[in-house]
């Protein structure tokens, strides 16, 4: 079962665009306590999200005791929900091949961050595989996204002409979605007028604070999906007591619901 | 001992500025024969090089067992011979932050790659410590190098305002470097011009094939330094037989007296 058949089954059978991140920050969650913290998270919420998104840094960090973290919440999540590892790594040819086979194979992600600064022969070692997909950074949401992100480029800024090359390097097999940051509605807006097909990853809803009717209404696709709505901190840590996954779950499925009704109430001649 | 010193003081003691790339693609370096294999290439080599750079995604990839070489080949690297790991990672503020401490902690390396896309908030997280350094993806060789990095801003390809970025970013402590790739001097010459002071890595040497003689003439800084020109493959891969360690030692020594004459016959006017 590929990525995007994954993800759309997902998201039909859990009425859901949220994909929670899991982003276990060293001092929130302490190693010897990351195997039962993420499980539980996993448990409270897989019947609620189109996807997980376990951040590669907040394991890497951790040496031999955040890898073997990572293989088992790989396998504590439900072979029907898809895996997107932000990893938003990018090398030239025979290195980004390295780093596909760590994320797919090693690893058993379905879908991968990507940066696309090295261009195309980087980002395709991550796209030959039609049923494993692969996100690039177009527009972050960050203080510096606007350092490169916002440069003029023959009158428009630099994020959109690589929403233009992504959506060049994921024809073959339709496996290239863009990462998009919740802040910039207008700018979400016009990343799907350009790319109308391609699935954006939506990161800052909920500790970051993204406003969530205006991006949906901006960034949802004509069938009303192609969006991937990403919370890590606001679910992970929704509560610091023993009622962690119980508040998990119940902030996810806020989070859902509030999706689910921007959805709904997005204006007409977005549909 | 800082980057910059620990830097200069091989350079000198060694009268090198070549660097030792460790790649051991995983189908030319079997896991088992891992340790040894750079065990034995290092120690063939220490001794005429400014420093090392191991490249991450060979050793990740391997899993366990990968880290474990990584932490064997650090180990086995001489203390007065800085290690710059070749790992491209980019991500926000907190992420930013557990990749450093991967790289500067975990691993002990003393300078990292970075990729500039995310801005400076996702940069400075790699230039806080004064005796740590970044490198930032600036110019980079392979083909796809165009697709964002020659694009028009203002009159300017991008690559040149990422340079001037990063010059800004490493000014606190003059520890961030820039890497551009051995196979365009006038542009290696254009980012020498904007960034008098701020050291180059400089990858394509070797098997990627780089005019040697015009990309020293292009990249060294007004005091014959500030260059740290990589080789790889034709180092690791000089033999395939027992006499490998001995054959890169050949190599080794060959383009550090290739680097030597060039950078001794580079035009008055550079100096």
């Amino acid at each position: 079962m590929g990525f995007g058949e994954k993800l759309r089954g997902a998201a039909e059978r859990n009425g859901s665009l949220l994909c929670v991140g899991l982003d276990p920050h060293p001092d929130r969650v302490a190693t010897d306590d990351l195997i039962p913290f993420l499980r539980a998270i996993i448990d409270a919420t897989s019947d609620l999200v189109c996807a997980f998104k376990p951040q590669l840094a907040f394991f890497e960090v951790r040496g031999a005791a955040g890898w073997e973290a990572l293989h088992a919440t790989v396998d504590a999540i439900p072979r029907n929900v898809p895996i997107i590892l932000d990893a938003k790594r990018g090398d030239i040819g025979s290195t980004a091949t390295a780093y596909a086979e760590m994320a797919f194979d090693l690893v058993g992600a379905d879908a991968v961050t990507v940066n696309p600064y090295l261009g195309h022969d980087a980002a395709l070692p991550f796209l030959t595989r039609p049923d494993r997909a692969a996100f690039f950074l177009c527009r972050t949401s960050n203080p510096g996204g606007d350092d490169l992100q916002s440069l003029d480029i023959d009158g428009q800024p630099l994020y959109q002409r690589v929403a233009d090359l992504v959506r060049q390097w994921g024809e073959p097999h339709g496996n290239a979605g863009l990462v998009v940051g919740a802040t910039y509605p207008e700018e979400l807006a016009a990343v799907r007028q350009r790319c109308p097909d391609v699935p954006i990853l939506l990161p800052g809803i909920g500790a970051q604070g993204g406003d969530l009717d205006r991006s949906l209404a901006a960034g949802l696709d004509a069938r009303g999906g192609g969006l991937i709505v990403s919370a890590s901190r606001s679910v992970l840590f929704a509560s610091t007591g023993s009622d962690f996954a119980d508040a998990a779950r119940a902030e996810a499925e806020q989070l859902r619901r509030a999706i689910q009704q921007s959805a709904a109430a997005r204006p007409a001649q977005q549909h």
